[in-house]
């Protein structure tokens, strides 16, 4: 009963400690952002800071969606232990080096930094899968779960938001790679809504 | 019962996420500002610093009426869903944009900074109307509320603030703007009493 | 009984939001610090470092000060209201410019900066000196206290801080001031014991 | 009964406060990482930020080491008093530095910044060690637990993280360093199992 009530301490720092990462990370990205020095217009002051307010949305989302998934991953953690801790660190050393990769974006007109910034988002969710497939298959900190709805979550969280990114800035070039994407979210949603209903049954007894 | 808890959980940490990004941007307000090189007495240095303090203290109470329109809101709100958390993520990237439309306030002389800046608050409020309008009459997000009230809540939330900063500005140069500002917020309170009071037995019940 | 909990709340919140804001102010005091661009040994980088190093230690240690202050007197805070919002964002808005006094204090040679910096500390106590009296004298939000206990802690916030920031400065130029502090500070606190024996019993009860 | 719950509401802030400082430290370990001003392949590009992304990383497992022993040690605490504040801000004024010590480490081409940066990092742990030693020992704030167990933590504490890294970096140049490092580790860890092996009757009981 102690034991169990300091894991949930532990566990509830854990939480805490990473959201105001998260936060202080979201918060951030504008920071370095600064009003052009000349502008004579409202148009010519959004044409100006287009680029940067843009990388800011897409940053903001990145971290918006990983915060999600953070929080319903750690909702199925039951408790914590020193390897989830440094697993965790590991995401958050990568979520906040996402400010500077928002600069990356914006300061490189050529499409360069572009696979630079897809294959840090898509590290962070290799991060989350990690920490997740460790508490689900090895640590077993996890609240019961079938192991087929684990894997799916393993899944998608790992390889989902750096997919979606990465065909974001494809689909730009190429349209079609929005109807990929379409697809590709679709199928995992079905997959997954099928894997959730069959596994309902058990995880609520 | 267990779903009630999951949704406490999840509405929880979105409260705490949503106050650590309006904790910090509010904070940030301050980090551009430097001393200026040279001064030679406490009058110059404030004469040099004025607008950048008086962009400051405008923009640090626009945060921290938002703040409290927000833990209003959410007062009203029993359980959060994954469009609450977008909606709400949108309000904290206009917040977090705010430092930034500090900056544009003080260091623009001509008056052409104000429209951008009342947008950027109005905007704010336009989001956390969105929110609330959401949670209220499409997510069923709510504790039980008389719609009229609902409305009321959402009319002060979205347009209120806005109007405020934008007049306040109008009022610099217009000082009877003051006194149409005055009519407004009175009106508007008196509203929310009789609407509140109608509202009370239900509500209480 | 739903009046208290959501009061409750709002106090949690708003004591939940200033420790974030006392934290990130805290934490930013290093931000503006940057190592000298050429140093040959370790004892010129703390000599050319040094300015900056005191200056940060002063606010870090003004702004504990100020937390424990803070805690103290929201330990004896029962519930909050708008009114108590407002006052708190003012101390709040002063606090968060104390990165910005240190960056003062650091830059100019001359004493000039220090009567700015000791005035911006005095402030802070004063607003904390406003929030406690409107919260234990005419808001009525502090749990049972007697009226002399509440004054003597008006005073000892309100004063004690800021005077003691402004005599260390002065006790460096002229040492005698360090007896004085030291006979303030011992008075201040042998009228705090005698105070708070005597309305123990009370409180107490 | 009602001391103690206060002592829990002040241990539990002082707590929340210290999750907020480590966590804003380790955000803003980024914030003066820019990109390179022009760069013409990813190679070059991590060629160019190596240094500056190697610092990050060793100061990201620097903080994060220092959080978990912490949060280990709040375990152990049972309430807060002033003193505790007041050496816990010493803690955090240190680790609040962190990103100025990275700077440091980056800048400097030559091994001049290194023991600099080791003397932070083991002042860090000599901090956190005073700050338990007073707790076990002088303040009597912990839960019950064994002298030898006490000083075991206190040494564990105090030396092992400032080890190390100065180790670290020391078998960098001397690759014994590495076996000498896991020497230390191995026998710190083994002699830990025994005392708390020993310990845990007593502790238990």
């Amino acid at each position: 009963m102690s034991d169990a009530k300091e894991g949930d301490a532990h566990l509830h720092r854990l939480v805490l400690f990473s959201d105001a990462v998260f936060a202080i990370a979201i918060t951030l990205l504008a920071i370095e952002i600064h009003p052009p020095e000349h502008w004579t217009s409202v148009g010519e002051l959004f044409f100006l800071m287009g680029p940067k307010l843009a990388a800011y949305a897409i940053s903001f989302a990145v971290i918006g969606i990983y915060w999600v998934s953070h929080r319903r991953l750690f909702e199925r953690i039951a408790r914590a232990n020193g390897m989830l801790d440094a697993l965790n660190f590991i995401t958050l050393g990568l979520v906040a080096l996402l400010p500077l990769g928002t600069e990356l974006l914006w300061e490189q007109e050529a499409g360069r930094a572009f696979p630079v910034y897809v294959t840090l988002v898509a590290l962070i969710g290799v991060s989350l899968g990690l920490l997740w497939g460790y508490a689900a298959f090895i640590g077993k900190l996890v609240k019961p779960i079938r192991p087929l709805l684990a894997t799916y979550v393993l899944v998608r969280v790992a390889l989902l938001p750096g997919l979606m990114c990465g065909l974001s800035f494809f689909s730009l070039v190429h349209p079609w790679g929005w109807g990929l994407m379409a697809a590709i979210v679709g199928s995992l949603a079905l997959a997954g809504r099928r894997i959730e209903r069959r596994a309902a049954p058990q995880d609520a007894a």
